[in-house]
Order: C-alpha cells, then structure tokens, then sequence
C-alpha cells in the first residue's frame, strides 16, 4: 500500500516537472516566434511546432492563444517586478524615491518598447488592464510617493502617474507621432522631478 | 431655366433643413434613452420608436449603432471645446493658466460622469481613442503648460497630464474602486498644481 502510494507521488512529481518543462519550452518558443515575425503573425499552430510538440498540448496547457499571450506577459512582468523589488538600484532599494520612481518608468517604457504588441492585446481587454500586475505598480509607486513626502492622495496620485506609462498611450506617441522612446523617457523624467519636488 | 434652378436649391434647403432636424432628433432621442436605460440597453429600434421614425432613417443617418454613438459623443464634445474655448473663466479665458488647466480637468470628470460608458465604448478602440477631440485636449493643454511656464515637452507633458483622465481609468476608481468623484477631483488638483508650481 505504502509502496503504491510512493509510485503515485512519485508518477505525479515527474508529470509536474514534464509540465513546468513543457511549460517554459512553450513560452521560450512563443517570444522567439513573436521577436522573429510580430505578435499578430503567431499562431498556435506555429509555436506548437516550434517547440515540436502537438497543438493539443499548447491548447491543454493554455487554454486558447489569449491565454498563451497572458502566460508570457506574465512570465516578462515577473521580471520587471523582481527588478524594482529585489534589484540593484536605483530600481531596485537603496536609491532616493524619486529616482526609483523615474528608474519604475524608463523600465516600464523599455518593457512597452519590448512587449509592446503583446500588452496593447492585453490592455485592449479593460478587465485585464487593471489587473494583478497594475495592482503591484500601483503599491510599489504610492510607497515610493509616500517616501518622497509628495504631499496628496498616494492612490490616485500612482494612478495619475502610471496613466502616462499606459502601453496604447506610449505605442501611440512611438508609432503614431514617431516619437523617439529617448524624447518620452525624458518627459517621464521631467514629470515625476515636477511631481515629487517641492 | 432661372425658375427651375431656383427650385431646385430651394429643394435641397428643404432637403437639409430636414435632415438636420432629423439628425437632432434621433440624438435627443438615443440621449434621453441612454439617461434611462444606460448605453447598453438602447437599441436603434428603441431610438427609431422614440423618434417616431422608420429604423432605415436612423442607418441611413448613422451607418450603424457604433455611428450613432459616435455622432452623440461628438455632440457632446462639442458642448465641453465651446465651454473651454469660449466660455467663461477659469474654464474659458481670463483665469490663470494653472486655475484653467484644472477647470479643464474637472470639466472632463463631470463628462466621464455623465457619458461615461459611450466614451469606454469609444476609447476601447484604439483607432478613435487618439482621435479628433483628443487632439484638441493636447493642443488646449499644451498651450496652457506654456502659459504656465512649466519647464518641459508640452506635448508630452500635455499627453501624461491627460491620460489621467482616461474615460477607462475614471470608470475603474468610480466602479471598481469605489472612489467617489469629489476624490478624484481633488487628486487631479493636487496632481495639476504640482506640475505647474515652481
């Protein structure tokens, strides 16, 4: 009995580590593919067969290609996040707020110039543009304010300030006004020394 | 030759006169629905009804439900650029550029309030998001921020100061949040003086 339920867990780890595996192999294939031909030019059926699996497992793991597209930018806001968290500074601690706060935003603005495509799929959903990840920007921008000793409503003053960092709002500035990213990094620079000065 | 020329224009007055009495009516029409029902629950049928005209006139009119929509919000848009271009101080001329850029601000929360789910509707496409009157906003505020003397890039300081009042972000802290108007109001202020206050 002891021994059938060994070979259970057991059977049940190697399926978890098969799984995590198929998982990342998945994710790495999907942001090569979209690096190489743009997010609208990927299909299920080509990351399947970039990462020579079948599309059924791709559907198993994913659900549709929405739910690959919100995996992946998951998996890229896990990094921005550990950056201003745990990173060097002045991202991460150990810089003055105010320059963290700048440092939040240029990684941010690179991060749109990145993945941008993949966040405006996502942000075009209201339900998903405030979700999680917007609710981690918002805490780590109004402790930084509160730091600073902005006078105001640390909330919404984190709102009003992220609102500028919005992926349609930057990829409309980048591609639609053709306006260099350098140019928007430094009115973001600009805004938040007004913001936080006294 | 003269008579019959003659009459024809007169037709076409006619003509006009019409339609432009047709087109106010089927606004005031879907309007007073949206006030009653909210823009969900208003279909072209109910705003042909409530006109007490055919729904083929409000297709030929409109185009479609999404025509319509935008026609009213155009409307009311119009009403808010009469408002800060011509109207009375601080919104109008004649207040400090700073006190302007604020009555500009809290202008467009009561108009969040008031048209909030046809804007949504309108801003969920990127395409009109950045559309005519949003051109008009930047241009208003730019110019404000040069009168204010705020050191920086008008356009883009124009662009972050107005992204906090993203129809989809207003909706978020009324709705989601709970966050009454008064408070956001009072944000904006905050967030306007200290961009523009040495």
């Amino acid at each position: 009995m002891k021994c059938v339920h060994l070979q259970v867990v057991s059977d049940e780890v190697v399926e978890r580590v098969d799984a995590a595996r198929n998982r990342a192999l998945l994710l790495n294939s999907a942001a090569a593919l979209i690096a190489e031909r743009g997010v609208d030019c990927v299909s299920i059926d080509a990351v399947a067969a970039k990462a020579g699996v079948g599309k059924g497992t791709v559907f198993r793991r994913f659900g549709s290609r929405s739910g690959l597209m919100h995996a992946l930018l998951n998996r890229f806001e896990e990094e921005l996040q550990e950056g201003f968290l745990f990173g060097p500074a002045p991202l991460g601690p150990g810089a003055p707020p105010s320059e963290r706060i700048v440092a939040f935003g240029v990684a941010r603005l690179e991060f749109i110039r990145d993945h941008g495509d993949i966040l405006r799929e996502a942000e075009s959903s209201v339900g998903t543009r405030y979700a999680s990840s917007y609710s981690v920007y918002v805490m780590h921008v109004a402790m930084l304010l509160r730091q600073a000793q902005v006078h105001g409503d640390y909330r919404l003053l984190a709102d009003s300030l992220l609102a500028s960092l919005d992926a349609s709002l930057v990829l409309y500035q980048k591609r639609d006004l053709q306006i260099p990213l350098i140019r928007i990094v430094e009115n973001w620079r600009t805004f938040v020394l007004h913001l936080t000065s006294e």
